[in-house]
This record gives C-alpha cells, structure tokens and sequence, in this order.
C-alpha cells in the first residue's frame, strides 16, 4: 500500500495508540465481525465514540455514516499506516531471559518482523542456540552489519555498554533502535527510536496504587 | 513521608514522565552534583526549562530562584510522590523468559520491592528455584494470597488465561496489577493497573522508521 499523505504532523499519542487499535481490530476479526461502530468500538477500548472519530480521522476518516468501519479494511489501512506490510530485518544484543522473551515475541511475527542475527558478550552462551539462532560474540556486530541490511537493532543489554552499543547500530546504518535498557540513549535526529522502561512502569504503578487509580 | 496533597488531578502524562526525573536526578546524585539548574536538567533531558518548571510546579515547586533544584531533595520528593520510600510485596505469575527478566528488575531492589511468592502453570518447571524463590503451581495462588498481604500481581503470562489470572489477583485483594500479557485486562475501578505492552512499542517504532523520527 501506498501512503502519500504526510503522517509527520500527527500527534505521537495518536500514533502509540495505533497498536492498541489494531489489537481490538484483530480480536473482533476473529470473532467473525465485520464491521464496528465507532459507539460499540469505543465501549471495548473504553474511550468515547468522538474520540474514536477523531484518532482515526488523523488518517482520512474510513467509517461511514450509518454503516461504521469495516474491521477488515480499518484493520489493514493500520497495518498500512504502520508499515507492517513490509518485512523488517532485526538484530537482538544481549540473549539474557530479556533478549530471549523478545526473541520468542518477535519470532512470533510471520512476514512482518525476521530476526537476522543475535548477539551477546558473554562466553558461556556464545554459539549455543536460541531457537534457529546461534548466539554471535558481539564484537561481530559491526561486521554483521556492513555485511547485511538490518532495519532495527534491538537493546536488551544492561545500562552498561548499551549507548556503546546503540553507536554501533547507528554507525552500522540501522534504521530505529528498539531500547530496553534503563537509560536514554543518545542517537541521531534521523535514528528513529523507542524505549520500553520497565523499571518506569512499576514506579508509575506505584504512584496509582497511592493516589487512586488511572482509569 | 506524609503528602497531604492531592495528587489526583495531576495529569497521566506528568506521572509517567516523573520515574524518568528520577533517572537522571540519580545520575547527577552518582555523579556528586548537588543542584541543578531547570535549564540545565532541560537540556539533559531533552525538554525546555519552562517544561521541567512546569512539571515539578504540580507538586509544589520546590526549586530556588537563582539556585535550582537541590538533586538530593528533589529525588527524595519524587520518591516520596512515587510511594517508594515504603515496601511493596509482590506476586509473579508466568516464569518464563520474561517472569524471569522481570523477577531480576525486581530483585535488584533494595528495600521498595519484594517478590514474596513466583507462580506458573507449568509442571516441568514447578519446584524448581529462581533465585531464592520456588516455583509455586498456579493453583496455589488463592491460597497465598489470603495467607499474605500482597501489594502488586505482575502477570507475565501470555495472553491465555491473563484475565483469568487478573481476576484471582482482585479477589485476593491486591492494589494493583502490572501486567505484560498482550491485552487490556478488565479489573474494576479501585484497582490499579499498568501495562507493558512490547509488541505496541515496536509497532510504534516501525511507524516511525517509515515516517521520520520521534525526537
């Protein structure tokens, strides 16, 4: 699919909510529905109908009047708007129980996402197997990468060495960086890059268990 | 601590950016350095001055005209507004990769957290030991949580069965859920609940390597 239009403008809270549309989309595919208002969509993700119309309109409004969203088509114009039409080539470094839940994720894509190489610093697992992948010293990361067209190079080391690492990926020419270590790396304006801070989603937990709920 | 303030009409986004400030407050603390300007931690962080005011102002503001923020108090506010300077006992259930990723977080926590008791449906992986703990058979969770006050039910679970889980965890009474399986549980309004959606992030991330960069 071919997308002209100029998705840059369009706030980031739209677009981290992109995912969690088509999760829904997904379930509701299914279950053998074929097509949702924005009423009953916004009961499930447990938002308002007008809020539902207002995030999808960001992209060209694809309901009707009277008839809803077709799921199938809404469903696939995200994938679109995504990029999940294309296949990305992944590399992983660092295959502790991080890296290798993450490995089990992202193999669990069929076209979208292909892990290319894993790697590690550690002696002990380096060429043992995780899955059909052989564990690589990391020190063949930037050969790997010269060698190779990798999109998005995957952080799951400790604090230490990760923006080290991130320098490799960047200098290596990937794409984006998918970062779990607990820190803000410093990459490029043009290195796209988003971080899951674990440890920050339990303090942020906290906070609600103190102060009330978030919903 | 004792907080007399309201903090619930602060707003989510204000919240989830305030383990972040801790972050980097730790960093200077580990560093030596004993104030910072809103300029200065701005810049480190990558936001304005006016917007570092602008956040810590919702919770009184506690820098000095011409003198900044003293690093130590402020990271011992947002630690106190956070709710960590007390302990919060926690549950895991799912001990694969990820139970065991986030059963090492944890752990590496001095005094805010402790795993009490770690649960899987799994046979073959039942009485073995992850650290200290032994792996408890998920039948065993109504039990221990009636015996134990528990805090929080991390659920590290794939998708089947989460909500069956969630449902056990509210009827035992805990605060607050973390959950890591691919959907949005149901649980009702006095429980608290985060989520740590991977799958969504790499999404995001993908849009981003296909439409410019998110900095």
């Amino acid at each position: 699919m071919n997308h002209l239009k100029d998705y840059n403008r369009i706030s980031p809270a739209v677009i981290k909510r992109l995912p969690r549309y088509k999760r829904y989309l997904s379930d509701l595919r299914k279950k053998g529905i074929e097509r949702v208002s924005s009423g009953k969509l916004g009961e499930l993700m447990g938002c308002t109908a007008s809020q539902i119309r207002q995030d999808l309109n960001n992209f060209g409004g694809f309901g009707q009047q009277g008839y809803g969203y077709n799921v199938a088509a809404l469903s696939e114009e995200i994938d679109g708007i995504l990029g999940l039409a294309k296949n990305y080539k992944l590399v992983i470094i660092g295959v502790g129980n991080l890296g290798r839940a993450v490995h089990n994720y992202v193999s669990a894509y069929n076209k979208e996402y292909t892990i290319g190489a894993i790697f590690d610093v550690n002696p002990d697992i380096i060429g043992t197997n995780v899955g059909t992948h052989t564990i690589l010293d990391v020190s063949q990361l930037p050969a790997h990468l010269s060698e190779n067209k990798v999109d998005i190079g995957i952080i799951t080391t400790t604090l230490d060495g990760a923006q080290e690492i991130a320098n490799l990926l960047v200098n290596g020419g990937v794409g984006g960086i998918w970062n779990f270590a607990p820190l803000d790396l410093e990459v490029p304006e043009e290195i796209a890059i988003t971080s899951v801070h674990i440890s920050d989603s339990l303090q942020e937990l906290t906070f609600y268990i103190n102060n009330g709920n978030n919903l």
